[in-house]
């Protein structure tokens, strides 16, 4: 399975990212374990952070990045959409099949809609903060993003939890 | 300038598009009275109200379709963007110089926070019920999307306060 | 109908745009005169010549623009794909009903060939140099780009033929 | 390195592939011995039969797929694009440092000009047929697609030449 992270993009040492760091990099490790293949946007922040976890546990990493951009050192393939943020992300969410949400801003919220608009499982990994703990207290019926119930919002609050569907 | 407005997709006769349908006409009639270009996803629902509304005016109407759709009969120009129907959405945020949201589904919302993201304004109809209702008790601050503040959200509640912004 | 014309970019008094800035000017008045839209890459070059001609007509014209670039003067509307010059060019001929090429280098050559590959029906306006005369010579049986005949080239020599397909 | 297989889509039975069976599998083997990733269209044709050799020797595939097809079984990792084949073509071609072509109707065709469009450097696999060949006699001073030379096209006629590339 082709598993893709969103969440908070940005330098990994300013506060709010190195805070979830330990997580990030554990799940990255969860992944590549379980034998699934990490898709990220491949740049900073939570990118980084899970890609390093996933090849220090020897699994595989593919960026689809914006532009011409280079992405971080973790991953193993680089996809250049020449696409700008938004229109990439597109592009990743359509070769996903399960995408995990930590903390993130409005690239984030933005990963989290289409992927339910593409009917891709979400999960959210509450208490990362965020829009992935926002937009849980905005969901209908607390579990989707629309009336037609396209498809159901998963949260989870640990990384044991998050095993559990990897698995 | 050129107007998006973004709503519920459907046909004009279900209940809560037909609810709405005289609010969308007079926008129409506003937007091309105002001297604009109205700029839609070109298809049917809220799109296709808007669209009647400015043509009655004298107004001018572009369509930015997703694949090879043809598009509602108001359309003076249709952009066949060939593209499914969350990228054609980019396309048309990118041309918007001002984006009026009108209830919506999943896929309103898709677009609420796209404008947002590309720092587009947008003004949420409130009344009009499905997700420009209910972003709008999601919002940081009361008024943004994200911490960045990357531009204002605005709300009106009545055509009287639209016309003021298309002044 | 949306007729899209192709060709050379570049500043319009480059010499070998100069040269062929009358036909160009008197094409616009073609499009406008018998009542079609004209749909163009928004820039400069053979693009800025036919839509100057096309509104010195009273007609209409639409530009296709890549990034968030503005385009040239003579544009009714600006759709600003975000995308690069190349995709761009393929969201420009997805809307065209014909595709008209005048002169043209890698970037004409390009749009040739996607239009081909979308069959789209391709005029190509000899002795105006540039792709537009060089592709003639490498035709499959004279008329096609491919040996499934997907849709047939045709030539033209002069503004009067052409006409002829514009009526 | 991304080394980029363009050519012949199809049934690998079909005589016109068939007949360059061989030589595509072996330019997946040299491929892969050389510690390149192999990136294809995903689909039938010359590129499931270059995708076969660089599995046989160990090497790795992605694949950059129109729509949501799910390409053949030799891809290690599938991008979905969920764009038509030509826009997808455009996403393989910006991933790529090197584009190698092998026969080929007009998608090909259309692959070899955005390739060059995109300065990225081609090489041709001449007595193949189709494009690869046909193009060879048109190209302006012997090597390019524009009087810019924006990058030199190269030619070989055996794997032997193209191994010395890919070292």
């Amino acid at each position: 399975m082709n598993i893709a992270v969103i969440g908070y993009s940005g330098h990994v040492e300013m506060p709010h990212i190195k805070e979830i760091s330990d997580i990030c990099i554990k799940l990255g490790h969860s992944i590549a374990r379980n034998g699934h293949t990490l898709i990220t946007g491949g740049r900073d922040g939570v990118m980084e952070l899970v890609s390093k976890g996933a090849k220090e546990a020897g699994g595989r990493v593919v960026g689809v990045l914006p532009f011409d951009e280079d992405g971080n050192e973790y991953n193993d393939f680089n996809i250049k959409t020449g696409m700008d943020y938004l229109m990439r992300s597109l592009v990743l969410l359509k070769s996903a099949n399960l995408v995990i949400s930590i903390g993130g801003e409005i690239g984030t919220l933005f990963e989290i809609i289409s992927a339910y608009a593409y009917a891709k499982p979400v999960i959210l990994f509450r208490g990362t903060g965020g829009w992935t703990d926002r937009i849980a207290t905005t969901l209908i019926d607390g579990k989707y993003l629309d009336n037609r119930h396209l498809v159901k919002i998963q949260e989870v609050s640990s990384l044991d939890e998050l095993e559990e569907f990897l698995r």
